[in-house]
């Protein structure tokens, strides 16, 4: 039986608020039940140097908590001076993620920066971070095709992420804090709409990993996706 | 005639709502039109090194701003690895102007701590900030008196802010983003809800400001406190 | 009575030696007692990246304090790798106070920097500093004229800066170390030689200010202001 | 066919030479072809603050280059004054990765780190890490045991690591850095010696996985953790 | 002949002004010509931690350089959050100077931190600096015997610095700037009152020193001591 | 008698591997007993900004030492985020001696960047580090040639370093870890092939130095360079 009472198979209630905020191009609230992280896609012309002079684009993430996301609170990392290891870690793999969902070359050279801020957290905040960014981004490339800077839509497919894990030897989906505390595995999922792997990242933190275990945990998160990408499609058809 | 059609002694619509994110003691979005902060207050036990064994408290704030709360995104500051020092500037602000709301003896040996992240910006980030966080205190404080860690209320008055500043030779109460940036003189005036002065700051960017004109800002800082101060009482009687 | 013995509206002994050191434009060493501040004006060609292009000149400064200009040492902050919050706002404020005595349209693309080091501390370093400061700019745009780089002079009006504050429910002019850290209420004000105020920063440490005692303060401090630039002029008829 | 010529499920040369520095109580060169880690495991008394008084014990790591490790050179992170994202990345997971290795409970209140530094590199530095790190490890617990300090031997299981990805559409075991920079997706994969899964670390750089493809990289990864495994073990043996 | 048209055996105008700030232990202000420094020495009780409990003290440096303390404005270091590499290596040969003229034993768990604070420079700031604060050091000294909480005198000896160098091909005595900048090679001399070595710094910046020449500027640089040993002392004869 | 039996004059011995790693132009690996330093030498078109223009080269150098290196671990200092003060010191002892072995007209606008780090640590890390890199920069000179982007050697002369010391009154040659701790004095000598002084650097930790033992130290670190200088011709002269 899970903390919350949710089937071992169960998102919990998924929010996806666009427009949360009016200067980026795409700004994007979506909660994981209590988790809400605020995610804005801002677009700007021109690429990092490294980049300069192909013709192609970029997409990249950062990601940030507010002090007093979490039950007690942890000091601003502006403030300290330094990011930790666990958000320069969780910034990348949003950026690889949102990178796999666009095609570059179609871009040309502009550059997405994608902001993931965890306004409240309750675990499964990098998924959610991804899930949302995912909606954000796509609203930043409706405005370059808007403001006809772009003619075709370089989005290649959505991506969308979940965690799953082993709570109490029994494989669940969408692991709050609670139960991510208490978990052996964890592994966070990012797939596309079509239920291709983008990245795949698990930990057994206590027992290591079967593999008919890490099977059946790939299963379950592959349910979770399809309904994070319905609800993500549900967004974007409003206005 | 001002931008947004208002009166010269005319705020922008106040919306104050407490208990936004769950995990601080306190946690009030406040609007000050379109610019919003979230301010939380985290009550911890304890003193900072400098104030041990006074049997006093102490209380502090910082300041930041999501990347993309403004037109442009800005560099992330904990990325960067140094705040800017205009968000230290402001951070220190807060913190003088809400050390005043409180009687440091009557509040023992506790530290709140004030974190106001700018969400939106557009103008007047530190006087909603400053009127904001005053209400997440109060809830801070009565998280304490509700748990019998104080018997009675370290609160010695409320305390809100407003900017104030000439625009086009007028004084105007309030400027948002487009008054703020064609000001001549800029005036954020912290006030009790007594109209004491707890803080004045000002600064004639182009002409410098007559001794009269320096009054009527002061006198027109009065009228919007007052205003603001019931939209903090309003808010403080809901449950 | 003050703890010095002076009249509530008697400045301290103020001296200005200019040409204190050899290479800067501008080199002032000011004392207000026994509060000594090294400042000097640096005028290089060119301005800041956000300026260029554009006809302008710029005016900033910074501000710092040798490890032991105070009673105990304080930690060296170059060797700390960071400056502290009040080293960066008393930087801000005097930048933003110099500024305003220049046309900066009329300086052309030259960038003046001000940095103000003090030497020795005993309260009012800050007001003391702009105060000397304003002297070494004109030397520095003296020396531009000299040069036959600037053919008209930039200069707006000399500024220059005192603390008021109540010492025991007492207004008092230009507190000293011991008063500043006994004060109810210390306010710095910046106004130019012709009474306007260019920057007014006050806090009430304890009791809130009534707004009669505001103007008493704002009063005491043009009489020191008038004084002041007195001593400025004085210092700048010599050769 | 792959750059080297190697069958699609064949190691590079495994080479493990211990005691290759004297100081360190394990010390460990692990070359995965031209790619050479120098892994030292450091044992000290205590634990970080947020694990005293429990008994339990420690496991860290941390992962460096020299700077000309690389085909050109990198810029030194000391001097830089910062640890790139991927450094921390990498050193994170190495430590979670040997921290699975260990009982802490039985390891009592001593703290390992593993310093992985790479001397030269060719693809796979953090999978080279990880499997040089473990047999260090084993040196470092070796020597609590011999010092008495330990009467039982905290290693729960050998933990080693290879890379598999896509190259040109085929699985490949242990991708050289050619491979590697051309490969479609790239999966580290963190085994015990029993076969458990402790860390499956995979992204989708181009086209998304499906999930056969994905069960085909990990069978491959199982085969070459057999062979390191084995590799590691002949080590230990040896005096 | 040299650019001042002094001997080449003959120093510059040394002054040494103590009691130049009011706060610090020892505060001295010396001239080398046109390079002068503050020298301060700040007396606390205790001793850093890897020092603690052994019963001996401490002495250490820190070195500064006002930013216009030179022909152009160096960027001030604690804004730029980083001491130069020129500023530690000057720091750290101050602090072993002047800890070789102290009995650490004899002074007992107490810290004396010199801070050199360039605020004028035209070559030799470093042996300024040492010579000027050794004198600071004496002061300091003398103050924990005045306040008796040492009962005898922990100087060893007095230290004083000078350099020597090959300026066109001929020994030259306490270069200045210009010299300093054209010559071949440049050596720094920090010797005791009785003519031992204490360090001895020298690099040639061009042709590699001859054994003879060597010898010859370290009899050059025995004179410059004698002399400034003699201006130490007369300072320290004053009240 | 040495702790380790050598005679006074007597050099540990010394072992200069070439192409120790393959991606660098010049990689050394030295040991002076059992201090072993990696040294590379990294070439690349262009120089540092502040020597552009002037159709010269430069040389510089960075030091490092692997957190284990010695007997206990030091912190990373890129994980520390800053460099100490001793690793600055002698990054900057090295690059200078190397750039006195280069003619820096005759190498044109490239830059050589020698990286000495070091994998264990018995004392006289700085002195092998200098020797060592002198031969991979000369492996890096040779690169330029062979590419035919020089016709011409811009090798001045070899330089080598040795340290030499007071131990227990006598003056010994190289000295090891258990000796540089005990010694009165520690003298560091970096000569060119030739027998010319290059650098001199010398601290007398407890008595200071006379000036006869200087000269005996002098003389018997020239013994010790000419015997380097030989190991590096022998290791030059091998493919």
């Amino acid at each position: 039986m899970r903390p919350s009472g949710r089937a071992s198979n169960e998102l919990r209630p998924i929010t996806i608020e666009r427009h949360f905020t009016k200067h980026a191009e795409g700004s994007v609230l979506i909660s994981f039940g209590d988790t809400r992280v605020l995610c804005t896609a801002s677009v700007t012309e021109g690429v990092p140097p490294f980049m300069r002079g192909q013709g192609r684009g970029w997409v990249t993430a950062e990601y940030g908590m507010l002090p007093r996301a979490t039950n007690t609170r942890n000091n601003r990392e502006a403030a300290r001076g330094k990011q930790s290891g666990r958000t320069v870690e969780i910034g990348r793999l949003i950026g690889r993620a949102l990178r796999n969902a666009v095609d570059l070359q179609a871009l040309g050279e502009y550059t997405v920066t994608l902001d993931c801020d965890v306004l409240q957290a309750d675990g499964g905040t990098r998924t959610a971070a991804i899930t949302g960014a995912c909606v954000a981004l796509v609203d930043g490339l409706r405005s370059l095709q808007r403001d006809k800077k772009l003619l075709t839509d370089p989005l290649r497919h959505m991506v969308a992420a979940v965690s799953v894990g082993l709570y109490k030897g029994e494989p669940v989906l969408d692991l709050d804090y609670i139960e991510d505390s208490q978990a052996d595995t964890d592994l966070n999922v990012v797939m596309t709409d079509s239920e291709g792997f983008v990245e795949v990242q698990g930990t057994a933190e206590g027992e290591p990993l079967a593999g008919e275990d890490l099977n059946r945990l790939l299963a379950l998160a592959r349910e979770g996706i399809v309904d994070l990408v319905a609800a993500q499609q549900a967004a974007l058809t409003e206005a």
